[in-house]
């Protein structure tokens, strides 16, 4: 076997540091090290003492699980990431935990590890590259203008999401997006013909992607002949299929599912070690290959040529370097954001009109797009029903240098392209679907709660209250499920001057995602003070007090709460002192100081949460005395009015729980 | 526009319907009209009067949306839905719900609307139909050899699920899958050419399906011919790519996403009858047309002819005959299962062995695979990882007559092939995958709730135990997301006896799924009385009760049970009276009578839960007043046992708060 040392020093460090660890997968990093080796020291523009540069290239690790190989590749080009580390593989607070993580370690720019994932991030960054060059570049002023490469391996191609992103990534042409498929045969249950039979090369030529195949992926001039010919194409995305030998070098393990997810164990490694001729002891790299690998003059070099076009690019356009260092470098927003959104917000107020919070929501998209030329909108197919257009929306089909997206019926593909959208930078986006289905793209939502990525998950059709459609579009259990993410913060508004409120709230996050769930059904537009309004940010509020002290508390959220209202007014008239607290965010509302959240719900005061949702959720707050009006069945196909008054939300079945709990 | 009576009557069915309903989706039925009155007049072998007669064919509509042309056929054929089923379309309660509903309609085989789901449901038909056929037929007697129809739209195409079952569905060379795509090019955002550019028919052959492009699904003869080319082609599945024209009839919104999901209105609908040539009042059929329709007879006869054979096939082959009734036609377990099954749990409890729950997990499934041939095993690539292989395992992929699938890295495919085999009958299907990844299926999983299929969902890993894989691999929020899924009853068993128990309680199920989640982490064997090993089925019990009144109730699931009962000895020790209560699985207790769970659970005593998840989902047992040893954050990458110690699950900590709670 005959491979580079820099490669092989790659392929040290994996099976080390996973032998150190006693866990973890040495066969994808064995068998990708030459690939690796070749983009990263002859392609791969970017530079290690500063990983936010602007216009670096991006790498993503589809195949996340093979994460030694990234680790390698960053310590080796020069990044803050020491032997030491390395040799804390997979251990507490690490900057190499077992896959790679956004946010531990510099030079990740996305946490993977859950298939297709990556490859679906990949699209996101490459979608942002070319839109944020359409908006930027100028003549002589290629601002913005970087490659997105992604390694894959088979499990990202089985899995749905590859198709869903990839389909699309070919629909919009990513000519600078540039794949590597692993082509090692190999899945976790063994050799891939049982169950992975398919021409993945006609695949991808069916999306209109450029596709080079049979590439031998431990040849340097073939992988350097692929990559110079990827880069020449320049409207269709290139998928290089690149055959490889999982856990290379192994003499006993290679081209087995064996070296995949386990340590070799000492004496497979001393028969590697003698295979790829490396006489150096476990994490010693010598000097001359560190010498090959180090990157961080290169790189400061590149850096420094784009921060002298930069400094041009403003003199010649200083309002646009001006944005351009707002949105993509500082990634701050306006600095009259706030006040012009408090103006918004109280105007919904004031206006008090009627209507679908998801139609709110469309007049707080209209009025913040306006705000924020970052804002990139987007829906899987249900633009007329999430109602996420507005008069500026320009999709990035048509327009190159757009502000919105026609993702297609891909829920799962849009949210994780989102998260890739975001974590490039230059872009907040938004993307809608019908609640329901935020189940098709769930793990993207939590990925971006993990990474904590600022994105936006527009989620209307929120409840039963969507009527005819029946249960298959219902939602029950799924607005606990989101807001038992960590990170994500969850709202269901109930009118719109709340709707305007969480779009804000959204906007202004800087600590991860945000999922906000719109009406179908019509709202009631209700009266707050001054002070009320602003407690619409803490998530959780007193909207309609009692004179002297509450015997009874009523919670609601979104079209429920007007319900709350009117039962409470029906049990004042009957002289019973209710309270309504209004709970557009129970995540916003957690996070208050217990002072202000014991103001709001008083411990010794009975409880009752009314949401057409599932029940289970509210015990959190109502307490084992306290009771839910809620659901904990499925829905059913009826017009929304029908079964809203069919599964008991009407002020009169609120009263009488209300009621049975008084006493 | 010239079109059959017969299909002009779909057509007239679907739009007065809509129209009537005012919400539905017209287009489609319009659209595919030619096609399903080519297919179910001439070729689909069913009987309306016997909608479970085992051998009939399988119709799926996997563009559910357009319920009204499986309603119109039904009704048109002669099963037991009349002409005022169709004009409740969409109404509580009624037959003919606004996406077909399996369970409230005859000849409605799955529920569709979520898009892509239906496709694969389909292929877990086709391949319950093979497999049931090289395990039940014999020279000549072919008793189960029936085809699998499938309708799919562009949205179906689009969403990643197709891509992952259609794949597998090429690999195993379903034959007598046959899929006709409705290529009109509209989707609900409209011309679909600004975001679904595939060649839908070379990635088709990418997955090795037999493709016949180019039909005229307008057009008899090419109908026709496509179906007869597509039964001849035997050992791969066919996809017939029909050109349509949504809205087919009607003059000014056929063509265009205006008929999509609207009614097209009063004065739309007079312009289609008259393109139509139709003369009826609306849901006025002519006898000749029912007549055309009508399969009662003709249904009776095909069934008849499958009786004698059946009858002959009895007598020549007596025992497989009696398991052909008891699996496929009665659908019921063994005589014996219940004794054999007790037996089992009580020898897993009698061994007193410690182990992972996920190992426990493999020994029942060796125990009752035996019991049961009808269990069909299966992983999404992770079968030494899920455990779920076992001596007599043999792959689908390698015998026909195999009794487990290697799924592929395709968990949301899995699940809803899953679904599919279950509803065919003859077979009880599990899966496995990590818990985490349970997300990718989450829809499938919650599909089969709804549908009430006994399908078993099988999920290792837990939890944070799950170790160096970290947060992408560490379910939090998952399993409360599970537990609060109607109908799905989940379990968490602590040792190896109540993992026997869970098994043997989801395989009596009769109401729907079941999700067993079991631990990568090793658990301890705990000691029961012999009425405590009886009170593992009731889903919470009381494992190890104080001398006197407890004044403190540690509720504990999976491997944190151990740990509580560690606890509650420590403060036995301090002269502390604390029960501790094992509560595998929260449905199965609140389906218990109120008595039995408050002499578990009385109302006055504190309480604190323990479990490695998410703790929001734990108030509605231990109250306001009580407290929980949980998590509300991500987890990290570590080895298990450090992560444990890590976030509080020690007996110490456990001490700590029970001491807080105290007083």
């Amino acid at each position: 076997m005959t491979s580079s040392k820099s490669a092989n020093a790659i392929r040290m460090l994996a099976v080390d540091a996973v032998q150190k660890a006693n866990s973890g997968h040495p066969g994808a990093p064995m068998g990708m090290a030459d690939i690796a080796t070749v983009l990263w020291q002859n392609f791969y523009r970017h530079n290690p003492t500063d990983p936010k540069w602007a216009n670096r290239d991006r790498f993503v690790l589809s195949n996340g699980h093979g994460s030694m190989l990234q680790y390698a590749l960053l310590h080796l080009s020069g990044y803050d990431l020491g032997i030491d580390d390395l040799k804390q593989f997979r251990q507490l607070h690490s900057k190499t935990p077992g896959h790679p993580e956004y946010g531990y370690t510099d030079g990740v720019e996305t946490t993977t590890g859950p298939l297709g994932a990556g490859i679906a991030n990949a699209v996101g960054m490459a979608i942002a590259e070319k839109t944020l060059a359409a908006q930027f570049n100028k003549p002589e002023f290629d601002l913005v203008d970087h490659y997105t490469y992604c390694f894959l391996g088979d499990g990202c191609l089985m899995e749905g999401i590859s198709h869903e992103a990839c389909s699309l990534a070919g629909t919009l042409k990513l000519g600078k997006l540039i794949a590597f498929w692993d082509d090692n045969g190999i899945s976790i249950d063994g050799h891939v013909e049982g169950w992975f039979t398919d021409d993945t090369a006609k695949r991808f030529e069916s999306y209109g992607w450029h596709v080079i195949r049979n590439i031998d992926g431990h040849n340097v001039n073939d992988i350097t002949a692929a990559i110079e010919l990827a880069q020449s194409v320049e409207d269709k995305p290139t998928l290089i299929c690149c055959k490889t030998l999982i856990g290379f070098g192994s003499p006993n393990k290679s081209g087995s599912h064996d070296c995949h997810g386990s340590p070799l164990g000492d004496a497979e490694i001393a028969e590697v070690r003698k295979a790829l001729d490396w006489d150096y002891a476990p994490f010693e790299i010598p000097a001359d290959v560190y010498e090959e690998w180090d990157c961080k003059a290169k790189g400061q070099s590149l850096q420094q040529q784009w921060q002298d076009l930069f400094a041009e690019y403003a003199e010649a356009y200083p309002q646009e370097a001006k944005e351009f260092t707002r949105r993509v470098i500082k990634q701050e927003l306006p600095a009259d954001f706030n006040a012009k959104a408090d103006a918004f917000v109280r105007a919904c107020q004031a206006d008090m009109k009627d209507m679908a919070t998801r139609k709110a929501s469309q007049d707080s998209i209209a009025f913040f797009a306006n705000q924020l030329p970052e804002l990139m909108g987007g829906s899987a197919d249900l633009a007329g029903s999430n109602l996420t257009l507005w008069p500026e929306a320009k999709g990035i089909q048509e327009a190159e240098d757009g502000n919105y997206i026609f993702y297609g019926v891909r829920e799962f593909g849009m949210s994780a392209i989102m998260n890739g959208i975001a974590l490039h930078g230059g872009f907040i986006p938004f993307g809608a679907t019908f609640l329901m289905f935020m189940e098709y793209a769930r793990n993207a939502v939590r990925m971006a709660s993990l990474m904590k990525a600022k994105n936006i998950f527009v989620y209307t059709h929120d409840s039963i209250g969507q009527g005819e459609d029946g249960p298959t579009h219902q939602p029950i259990e799924q607005i606990a499920n989101l807001r038992m993410t960590p990170n994500l913060t969850t709202w269901r508004p109930c009118d719109a001057a709340e709707a305007a409120e969480a779009w804000r709230q959204a906007l202004i996050k800087q600590t991860g995602p945000s999922a906000l769930v719109f009406t179908r059904q019509g709202t009631k537009a209700l009266e707050r003070s001054e002070s009320q309004l602003k407690d619409v940010a803490k998530g959780g509020y007193i909207l309609k007090d009692c004179n002297g002290a509450a015997e009874l508390i009523i919670i609601a959220t979104g079209s429920e709460v007007a319900l709350a209202v009117d039962a409470a007014n029906a049990l004042a008239e009957e002289g019973r002192r209710v309270r309504v607290v209004s709970m557009p965010s129970t995540n916003q509302f957690d996070a208050q100081s217990k002072e202000y959240r014991l103001s709001v719900l008083p411990a010794d005061v009975p409880k009752l949460a009314v949401e057409a949702a599932h029940s289970d959720f509210w015990y959190k707050y109502v307490g084992l005395e306290g009771d839910v009006v809620g659901l904990t069945t499925f829905g059913e196909s009826a017009p929304g009015g029908v079964l809203m008054k069919h599964f008991g939300f009407t002020a009169e079945n609120v009263v009488a729980k209300a009621k049975a709990l008084l006493g």
